[in-house]
């Protein structure tokens, strides 16, 4: 598939840092930069922008926060050929963590939200414009909206000038059926607009919805190395460069970081396809239940999982573990 | 999706057994059998039929030959509801391995063949349904065939009686375009036939290409549980049941098989998505060397392997690892 118009973005270390608190050593987040730099990769986003009052410096590594000074040391004498990107979550950051773009090495600010809050998000892009950057919304958890509030959000987007929003499948849970219905009705409901898509592997159907969505029309593709991300992670960015067929792109760089930095690393943080999370993507339901099951003695006990979870009343089951 | 003439076929022992030459313990395929029977599966494929005068039987475990008797005592005592089949090869198997279905605990025999060699398939299915038996034909690696070679098999199935024909993506390297691509072609090309769908993983679409198939009209699901096969492996069972929502089909005898045999296997020969596998879905080759690098003491280094098929002339850096 060879479309000029398609943009790739890396969140290896955003999505990534959601099962080590970002937690990663400065070596391998500039091994990763520099890798999906010279894999041709459009944008790569590096971490949240979040506010030092909501969260605790000594809890969690400096990509939470993405201090505009601290990407500027890491960067120092890197060649980059990638953008840089953050993302913001309503509510957790503070305008004055944002420079203006001039001041900062950042190309591209995307904001993360749920369709109920969709204003708030058109609020917080109209700051991030107004201070030079580039931005997406990206609406999470879509799979557990009524139409009629999507419809809602993607009429309110379509009076903006956000040039890009995002289909984002958080709890793994969409068929290749269901991201051509969200793909057509977004390029439907906000002409000019460029959609994006972000997947999860709950179900091993993150590459293959991707593709899906490419074909309906999607332009902004999200992917992470190796599949890096929380529970069972994203798409993986080395299949999705082989399936885009872009002479941009080149594999070899990617191939080099995951067996030098993402394998080590997976065997010390776990992500991929895990039983617990294809249950709660098969429940569409958040995969918080399967993190705590995940890191509770009981583990690998998958029947008791799906026993929980497909119970009718399973609260007094589950709060022990959670 | 729910169509009453969808079957599933498990083919966890006789794809997994490419890996350990099937050498599973008796109560590793008991279990497996009972669980996929508990599970509703239809068909449960067990291994290969084949002759002791081409395999040692010393080197490769029972079911690798499938001999009857020994099923028989596999089954004895339990309870099935699943049919059993298993698969032979063209040349492999001599006329007098087949009994007669009435003296024989099997239901089904597929044959896999090549494009070039559906003339002597359809020559041994004739033998197979003359001996009372279900069959299918499942034509391997179409995705390297010329479209030429791929009519001239179908108009010569057409011509026959055997029920079911597969498109099987053995390099792992179809997208859902080219699923689509083959099943319309042959359910055009063989009206009244079924279509069978077995894939390979290498690429994390072997669940998401299924999903394709179905949506196109295959009524034949091959799959494994924990995705067990050769190489990457194939479309996980429990993924596909989870799609299927057919009332006969129940997911938790297999999360329990999974957590009691199929993960502790794992941890003794590999199978899923490995990254040599990825490269040589993408460039549509058997996985052979990837097979054999896995088993160098270089098995992680992929950037070396990724140079080695992609390099022009690669024969003198690949004899050494073959």
């Amino acid at each position: 598939m060879y479309r000029p118009e398609i943009k790739v973005l890396d969140c290896s270390i955003r999505d990534g840092g959601l099962i080590n608190k970002w937690q990663f050593s400065d070596e391998f987040v500039r091994d990763t930069l520099k890798a999906v730099s010279d894999a041709g990769v459009d944008y790569m986003e590096i971490g949240y922008k979040a506010s030092k009052e909501q969260f605790d410096p000594k809890e969690f590594g400096k990509w939470r926060f993405c201090v505009d000074e601290d990407v500027k040391r890491l960067i120092d004498g890197v060649e980059l050929k990638t953008k840089l990107a953050c993302m913001v979550d309503i509510g957790r950051v503070e305008e004055k963590d944002i420079l203006p773009k001039s001041e900062s090495p950042f190309d591209m600010i995307r904001v993360a939200c749920y369709a109920k809050d969709v204003d708030k998000a058109i609020k917080l892009t109209d700051i991030i414009m107004s201070k030079g950057y580039q931005t997406t919304v990206n609406i999470m958890a879509v799979s557990t909206n009524l139409e009629r509030e999507i419809d809602e959000a993607l009429n309110d987007l379509a009076k903006t000038d956000i040039p890009i929003v995002y289909v984002v499948d958080s709890y793994g849970a969409m068929y290749s059926e269901d991201v051509t219905f969200l793909v057509k009705k977004y390029l439907l409901s906000m002409p000019g607009k460029t959609v994006g898509i972000h997947t999860h592997n709950n179900r091993q159907l993150a590459f293959g919805n991707t593709i899906q969505a490419v074909i309906d029309g999607a332009n902004m593709l999200d992917a992470s190395v190796y599949g890096i991300g929380r529970g069972p992670g994203n798409c993986c960015l080395e299949l999705l460069l082989s399936f885009l067929q872009n002479p941009k792109f080149n594999l070899r760089p990617l191939l080099k970081l995951i067996q030098d930095h993402f394998l080590p690393l997976r065997e010390k943080i776990e992500w991929g396809y895990i039983i617990p999370y294809m249950i709660t993507g098969m429940l569409n339901e958040h995969p918080r239940i399967a993190i705590a099951f995940r890191d509770s003695k009981e583990k690998d006990n998958f029947a008791k999982f799906y026993d929980m979870l497909t119970t009718p009343e399973p609260e007094d089951i589950i709060k022990p573990i959670i």
